[in-house]
């Protein structure tokens, strides 16, 4: 009977591997749509802010106010949900509805690695949460007071937002892509969810990449003027 | 007996930790001053040939030269050695002294994690030969021919080069640290070889962040007078 307990305490979580060692794991207490909602609209209201203040801003066109709600969207999901996932190696045991554990109780359905605390995992979302996460908001500013540094840190803090996603791919597929509790939450958290971070950060290397080329162009003839 | 030769077979290899599973694993036929002879004599030979072809080009500034000399020398690193392991999982197994298979015998006793294929290790240098590698060469190629992207590509670079070099040194960190044969290859190997990845892109990031600021900052202010 003792063994028979200890193998239920020891498998008692819905992730995949089963035989995957989560002891002292507590179930999550809130709705997939519960914690979706939340997180959802906390990003509208902040989007939102972002958009309203940001069109009060002296002639700010449209594509860099866009802009600047995504940094803000990103640096906060950064820090906030990933630095808290980065510094709390015990979230699955976790005995109140506290929302950053439920979040990460239930994206560890599409990839168990979180609750697993794999250090590729844990390396990537250190380096995201602590260097990307303040990056992302100094983007917001720079964008806003149009300093010289603009597309370059947005070309940066992109690059590095597709390598760590690069890295986290790699890895699931290098240790054979059996993390999700179903091909739901396989397609659902581990896909979807992380095509943003490929889609978004791609489309502002180009434009950035677009951008300074041009200036570069523009100084190199001038210079050939002078001479 | 049997069992005995069994555990013999199993840790016949001089890397850390002890109980790590190489079964057929072969030993190194080269010396480490050979290996690292090699290395060296075709690097020197690889970065004179770039120095003196391209001071035959017209009026190339030496800072350019040399980064030059690098861009070969690290594309060449990442393409040759790091392509052969991205592709070799067997490699400590190599029954002939392949000059490539003995340089990753050799590094694995400063980080055994080579020899046992940790996922993140693969994952990192699976990016750096297959997309940085051939970066490496058009960053040759950009600077030696003025390209206007050449500033931007060589930021891009060295920022996927620092971001590997973070997640090699975290996931070991993470994993504790223990994978070095000794203190020597510690050091030698891990830290010491690993360097010049680190302080050779930060400077490069940093001289090319102020001339891509230098150049938008000119054209903003060409804007405003245009206005």
């Amino acid at each position: 009977m003792e063994g028979r307990e200890e193998t239920w305490e020891i498998h008692s979580h819905p992730y995949i591997p089963r035989d995957l060692d989560l002891q002292g794991f507590v179930p999550g207490f809130l709705s997939q749509s519960a914690i979706i909602g939340v997180y959802g609209f906390s990003s509208f209201l902040v989007v939102s802010l972002v958009w309203f203040l940001s069109g009060r801003l002296s002639k700010l066109p449209k594509i860099d106010r866009l802009l600047m709600c995504w940094w803000l969207f990103t640096g906060l999901t950064h820090m906030i949900l990933e630095g808290y996932f980065v510094f709390s190696p015990e979230f699955y045991k976790e005995k109140t509805a506290c929302y950053l554990a439920e979040v990460w109780k239930e994206y560890s359905k599409g990839d168990s690695r979180y609750a697993a605390r794999d250090s590729g995992v844990v390396a990537v979302e250190g380096i995201t949460a602590v260097l990307e996460g303040p990056a992302c908001l100094l983007a917001l500013y720079a964008i806003a007071t149009r300093k010289s540094y603009s597309y370059i840190l947005q070309v940066a803090i992109s690059l590095g937002q597709l390598y760590g996603t690069a890295v986290y791919f790699l890895t699931s597929y290098l240790e054979g892509d059996n993390f999700a509790a179903s091909s739901y939450y396989y397609y659902a958290y581990y896909i979807i969810a992380n095509a943003s971070w490929v889609v978004i950060p791609t489309l502002i290397i180009v434009r950035c990449w677009k951008k300074i080329c041009a200036a570069v162009q523009v100084q190199d003839k001038r210079k050939t003027k002078v001479r």
